[in-house]
């Protein structure tokens, strides 16, 4: 039996601040620097989701791409795309949390890990936020 | 004489909105769909600052690159990067306007033209909103 | 006024052959080598349409991108995506043509020029065969 | 004793249809879509050689490189560059196989695993399709 | 508790020159060919370190990015970039020894291991020497 | 009669020093800063040679790619790929200069506009030194 990974790449385009409640003014710019400016900012972000089965003789693939696909654009996309990340008033559904790309890398996960199509399970979300910086998470268990 | 053009390459990330004052808020919708979302979204931007300049014999060179940089620093950067474009009170000095990729690039072309280290003139803006979206300004003569 | 250039990139996946009806099977193959290779091969094409038009002051914009891209996905994409190129059985509608990448452009200048939104004015056809090998194509007059 | 890991990229255009013998002409169209089209299309292929070895003392290296782009030449690129991938008569002494990226990858790995030069290891082949769509392969026992 | 991993990416350009003091001068061009050359050549090197920690609840992020791009700095970028690697007069403090990626990336894993930003730990280090060569180095032990 | 631009991307690696007999040490070191150490250092260069010509109707084509990367080897590639740009000892035949980027592109077009295959003629060459430096030089007339 033979698993194969599959790399799939989406795109959106969102605003975020860094901010955490449990700093001072101070702390809070001191820590994320020019993230911190009131106003916000913004990235092209570029996100891999990784996933593992085994393929199917019948098919020659491991799943459903399609499928994969509605489920990154109903979990993923339609909640960050255009939207500004971390603010609960901004993304509605989603709760208010500090906007770090390690935080979103771990929201996208619990997000898409339940919901796969049949036959795949999630390996890792790589995040970039970047070209310089990319954050990846493959769970709790690994 | 040999005139060569230099590009230098330039990031920031900024957020921004479209938003006409021209426009009831169905016609901004209509028009500029997503990117009308009331927070704002944002971009990795990529600038190209292409400019000409005669090489000097003494140098090998058609100007100092050091002290491009700290124009574009100075005249774009510190204003936009990790800013909410278009926003009078986000980016202070900078007066409101519609975010465009068009209107972004003449305003760099704007702050620039006038301001480069002796002996380069501009030749274009090139501006990257998305890695599918790029504007090209080349001043009003052109 | 000012005139802005928007260069908008597409992606599309085709197969095609290089073969002309003018020259000997010996001398196909001598000219195209294993482009020539009977079965074809194929590409990932990335085009870049950059048009031209004045920026709107109500809106910041030259144009309107949705509009830009049905037109470039009527005109283009329906026509080359996931088929192969410069064969007619296989892409109806497209007459036979030595499917070089000289010659694709030149089509699909010849099917954008006329038919672009109001107020866009079509400056170039950039195709990416591969990453060592673009074509570019301006028109007969310039 | 220290182990490192080179990866080595290499380039083939190629056609390919997705076409399952296994499934009706409907069902075809259904799973596979435009891929499915009869004529085909193709791709830009990028292949990642993934080995692993010790590094001698003697040379700083782990291995031979010119011998393994000997070997990946006659393995992969001189059976698949230019070719249309899957079909019997189209690719001399390529079994026929429904030719998605999975089923390439693990073709690829099969033909380099017991071929490298002395010393290295075959980690994974990373075969990348589209520049949104990779397919990784790793082997069996992993 | 979650372990999230961050790849930071760097850029320097140097010079090298592949010659092994325990091979003949006719063993060394047989080996390394034109990047034996005696005067060298060079590259724009890419660097990614991938660090790995617990995402701290109180700021959304596994460490210090500034604290990592200082020790990144001073423990590699000041000792190889604009430096001619491998030749102990040109780089002051780095021992000679034969500069390929290989051995680049053991000795940048050697420097950064024990300078790590508290709470980081390093997962491997990534080497780009060209488009078509990384190497990877992941420690001893694993 | 249709001209076509055809952009052909070649690539070498290669070291240089930047350093103007025309300036003392202290102009040297204050103007070219760390590219002026004493040691060299290096660059994977990617150079873009863009040719132009009309499409001939019995082959699609503006000319023989194959002549012109015979062209593009002899006559630029040669002499620079794996060399020390600028000193005469290294890079035989090339007379010693100021090797900044806007000497190699000059240097490049001197090399290949009287040299091209039958029907092309040169449009402009373009060099880029880092991701974000690039020079282009299109002749003394231009």
């Amino acid at each position: 039996m033979a698993r194969v990974r599959l790399g799939r790449v989406y795109h959106f385009a969102a605003a975020h601040r860094l901010h955490s409640p449990f700093l001072s003014d101070e702390e809070n710019l001191e820590l994320y620097r020019d993230c911190n400016f009131a106003a916000g900012h913004g990235h092209n972000y570029v996100l891999t989701v990784v996933v593992e089965g085994e393929v199917a003789p019948r098919t020659g693939m491991i799943g459903d791409l399609g499928a994969l696909d509605r489920v990154v654009q109903a979990q993923v996309l339609d909640r960050y795309d255009h939207r500004f990340i971390g603010q609960r008033e901004y993304a509605p559904g989603v709760p208010a949390f500090i906007s770090t790309g390690e935080e979103i890398a771990r929201q996208i996960w619990a997000w898409l890990v339940g919901a796969l199509p049949p036959g795949l399970s999630l390996s890792r979300v790589k995040l970039e936020e970047t070209p310089r910086n990319h954050f990846e998470y493959r769970g709790e268990a690994t």
